[in-house]
């Protein structure tokens, strides 16, 4: 058995997590994320100790602990090297939490993490899955013969920050035409909305009341869903965004299996199917060779803990 | 020693290479590229045994042949999988070298076998190398671990067909705006003929004797060094184009080193500074931790024999 630790902006949750990846319990603390650094991070210690105590599970059959940052890490030193929405900067991590606990304990970017779990959790021996998550940005994780590639720094797999569109609209990274900027629920929202403003009698303006502000991920989809001509487009340019990106990863990794993640993957086979279908249509190799898998992720908001508890494994400790 | 075989649409070239990367002895012959497949491959083996018995160099010091194609390949079953320049679609090249030498053969593709090449000349430990040939198109290898990544199916670090511009020019590969169609030197070519259809006065039609047909890759370069504002533009555009998808790349890759190919290398720092400064301001984690190398590329022509010749130790042949 293992520990993963999953920080967020508002909670951090630990749980502990048996061999084949399932969650025999876990708690919950808020993250307090503007708090000094040692606050946090010893309140992850003493999470550890609570979940151990509370589960009632021998201290003695726990083999590692792993934790997942939302930020960029360097795993090697086990310290978080920034995090943009919570006091973390620098933090010594791996450090700290071996005083509470004595066995190896590991460190890992959060998308990494949810994509070592997809991994596991699909029982695969692909020598390269990539994951990556539709959400507030676009997150990334890539997986190499089961482990976790973050590059020489710790700070690779920004699937997000590749530009699709030079001098496009500026990201948040700094660049101007990331896929992320495109691709990520922001980015839909964005384009819903600008829809809207030119399509007065389109159906999402229904949907939301008549309140652009009460526009999500869903609106277009929905509208679209009723045939609303406008909402139709918006979906068809999103979702050829998404896929130009998924098709620039398959022909730099050609990876066995591509796993889309985030919210937005509630819409199944309509985000999916035409994702697919332009892919094997523009993917080099799509015509003369094996083409790569694309799934929906499945493990939603457990994938955090999951991942988190695997990297212990995905680093040698049995 | 091993045998590395170059093989291109005008020659194949092959040569006898020894552990440390020199090439002791070679030997060319046409290609004949629209010759029935057997033909070409028999003259492989044909060349083979001229390579050792031509050196003097006893068969008993032959440890393996490595084969570039230019095109795409499967590693794993030693075969070509499709090659739009010379008649080798489907070829079992590996079975049929092996009738010629009782030694293990193996086969890649030629840009990847280069960045192979790349890796073993500089003598590093880096995790990850990627390699990028600005030329008549862009070609990429990626080496992880001293060793080729290809992907599951052979054919991935087709690192030029990532788009970095949606719905730009159309490409080779049927996709549009991919870094090839912006960063490669026929890229750079049109980009130049454009820019002095714009301006008749540029210094550059005086380089080309007023023929525009005359416009190769240095035309702009040698205009923008005396200072010829159209062409300091197009140079400008040109690197700019170049360091996007470099920028890419360390996102996705964070490698610890990066070696730029192709002749257009020749303009050494005029080229390498401005690509350095641009990822540096706008790649991932660069303001934070360390950032790649960028480097030019040192093994020129040679860089196919010799990355062929090692294939055999990436594979571990002794």
């Amino acid at each position: 058995m293992n520990i993963g630790i999953d920080v967020g902006g508002m909670s951090i949750k630990a749980g502990i997590v048996d061999n084949s990846g399932k969650i025999l319990y876990k708690e919950t603390i808020p993250t307090g994320a503007r708090r000094p650094m040692s606050e946090i991070v010893y309140d992850m210690g003493v999470l550890i100790d609570n979940v151990i105590k509370n589960s009632g599970i021998s201290p003695a059959e726990i083999s590692s602990v792993g934790i997942g940052i939302p930020g960029a890490c360097n795993p090697n030193e086990g310290k978080v090297i920034r995090c943009s929405n919570i006091n973390l900067a620098d933090a010594p991590v791996v450090n700290e939490i071996q005083k509470h606990i004595n066995v190896p304990v590991f460190l890992n970017n959060d998308a990494n993490v949810a994509a070592l779990a997809e991994y596991n959790h699909l029982g695969t021996n692909a020598k390269c899955l990539l994951a990556v998550t539709l959400g507030t940005g676009v997150g990334g994780g890539i997986i190499l013969d089961g482990k976790i590639y973050s590059g020489f720094n710790g700070v690779a797999a920004e699937l997000g920050h590749m530009v699709i569109n030079e001098g496009g609209g500026k990201c948040g990274c700094g660049r101007n035409g990331c896929w992320e900027y495109y691709a990520s629920v922001t980015g839909l929202i964005r384009q819903t909305k600008a829809a809207m403003e030119n399509d007065k009698n389109s159906l999402m303006h229904l949907i939301v009341s008549g309140n652009i502000d009460q526009v999500n991920g869903k609106t277009a989809f929905d509208a679209a869903k009723q045939g609303d001509k406008t909402a139709l487009d918006v979906v068809k340019t999103y979702i050829n965004h998404v896929a130009v990106g998924i098709t620039n990863l398959i022909n730099i990794f050609q990876p066995e299996i591509i796993v889309i993640g985030g919210a937005i993957c509630k819409e199944g086979d309509y985000l999916l199917n035409p994702i697919k279908e332009y892919c094997l249509a523009e993917s080099y190799g799509a015509s003369f060779t094996k083409t790569p898998e694309i799934k929906v992720a499945s493990l939603g908001n457990d994938a955090g803990i999951i991942g988190a508890s695997m990297l212990g494994k995905s680093n040698g400790v049995v």
